[in-house]
């Protein structure tokens, strides 16, 4: 199907045969954000032992995810992660909390599926921790920052 | 922690116990979207068969990954869902494909981060279906819309 | 879709709501075969230590996919099954060894899908043991055999 | 013990040791049917939406289960696998369906169970989005089509 | 076989049949000790940040992989966890850090298990985040600690 | 943080970079040993099947587990293993059961962290299988056997 890498000829899904791509290093780079609202917001970055678990906890579950991405996601490419980071940043301006998630590989094909998963799953888990103190939180911005590796070369947004 | 179901009193992430609440039928409506650009959404919304694919694919992630939210979410309880559907809907003047998943239990806790977590695995799946033609597209606007059932009552955002 | 308890009106996939369905004692058996030819045959059935370890190994992989069902048919309710047993049983004749997975729960939903599973991935892992041996194996022969509980009532094969 | 690469001197079950081995391109084909009986064959063959989906729905199940082979059978290495397909070919004269997984690698140890594993789980979500209209369907015929690469060369059965 | 409830009447590994028993509310707690040395000791309880993220991200790999205990050990039932705990405590005498994980449940079975996988992987996690300074740490003393509800009574080690 | 690898200059988890590391054949061996009192001593060593299949059943869990390892253990690579083996030795002196469990890498890291998870797991599976005879079991003493490749060298404890 053009265009579509991941559908044949036919419109099928499919994984797509990346048998033959040679390994080169990869990295790729994710953001994204969760509105929690002022209450929740002045709950988690308050001076408190919470805040440590919250972020510690959060980041955790964003790094487990971004290994179990082609689990999730049909027809993403098992792959052996070289290395995942997951940082976290208090916007008090939106009262929001941003996150990045950084993946990298020596592999055939790109990571960025991995970052954005990693990411979600990162302010996921956020929302949880924080939901008993608001229903009205919304996770938003989530994209590709960076990428570089293989043939389409070195992207920023 | 005050506020923080998910902390003990020294700030430590729990699996909070709720051994002893009774099971009612609960029920939780998410929802997020996915801006794709114009070129992504004129390939994916064209009368081809492609279409079809995109969105069986990913609805059919998003209902697996809404079973495994206690997999991805450290602190949430293991649950037997007992219906999960995920829908999706092109929204034109925005270039956006939204997405809803709603989530249903007969069980002791909320469903609305197994909601949350099929909506935005959805949204990530076809994010990978289309990859190959932008690497623009951003996930937001993922929030609760309704929940129902359990002690807080009825809730429409 | 009229038929099709897991497509909804306009034919998309979902995981069929049984939130209201009351509890009863359920039971599913299923079987199924491996021809697995002469050769393999008698390395499998003779009178050494190994042939306990292959079909021990297989009965461990067969109860343990049981279990997995819901993570591998993508619009399977997760279940707490209550009880499961697989059966080997060398069919000299046929030079084939039959396999039986029985699996018990008290819930909602029948527990076929749950045995057919057990009893495929308990077959395969049999094929795996003795590929060594011979790539001209095959499964077959995987069917319902009973089921009890629920409001379709009792059914023999 | 002879014959037997996955059971040691003793008759104990290991995974063979594959570290020295170099890797080779590789690929797997595997294929099985399923009986489905004339009701179950008209309703997901006639000209609607729904044949479609199941289709999807089963094809996406067969792609994510040849991923997760090495966590179903105990043996297996856990593999990149660089390329999967799933095809279904309705059968009219059998009231039948055939599936046909293709599974590609750059690694150390053949794909085959990754190919059968797939054809298997793909037969059993047919299975479970048509159970409603028939108890008596059957998955058979399960077996290797093609394989190659690595030292044993090129089998087509 | 007599004493063993995993194993039938012929020696084979099975499930143990629960179907009938009735849901009571259970709790078991578990403990271990992981023997660090002098240097990671220091190093771990020292008064750093690095202390709390060391113990928040072994917390959570404790309490994840209880809720994995069924996918672990082969024969486990499936439960619904109602609520994990983990704590930490340093023992300077023995420059060890001691573990007690504690699970709840409204079920048929009780879950020692769960507790002592808890405990076992949220310790095998303190010692992969201290493996760089030492080779020579010891995981010891996994125990029952104590257990309640079900027919066996009260147990107190 | 000095010493700690898995943590990064402000003391937050992350997955160690590895991409520009080479691969090595790597090997490493963990042991560990469960003290099972008389009663159960007794019972999996006397000459019945039921010792093969405690043992076998165990032995599976290990093994697979140790392929589980990325997943349970947060900060862990993604890893091919490329060889385990466990084994188990009867202790009558003891009243123990000691496990050892060897793994084999061709990878960019070590593996002690595979063989330690499979030790336990492995250990965990023949507490499961004895429990209804005894309460009083205690897991022991699992350590790092042996380490070669890469380059801290060859360690034998």
């Amino acid at each position: 199907m053009e265009g579509f890498s991941h559908l044949d000829e036919k419109g099928n899904a499919v994984m797509v045969d990346v048998t033959a791509k040679s390994e080169t290093q990869r990295i790729a780079r994710a953001s994204g954000r969760i509105y929690v609202g002022e209450e929740v917001y002045k709950a988690i970055t308050s001076g408190t032992v919470s805040k440590g678990d919250v972020f510690a906890c959060s980041r955790v579950a964003g790094i487990m995810a971004a290994k179990k991405t082609s689990e999730l996601i049909p027809l993403c490419h098992p792959l052996l992660l070289t290395g995942i980071a997951v940082e976290f940043e208090p916007e008090e301006d939106k009262y929001a909390i941003s996150c990045t998630c950084t993946v990298k590989l020596a592999g055939k094909t790109g990571v960025e599926m991995e970052a954005l998963t990693g990411t979600s799953v990162a302010l996921l888990t956020i929302y949880d921790m924080c939901k008993a103190i608001s229903k009205r939180m919304e996770i938003s911005d989530i994209h590709l920052e960076e990428k570089d590796g293989g043939k389409s070369g070195h992207f920023v947004r």
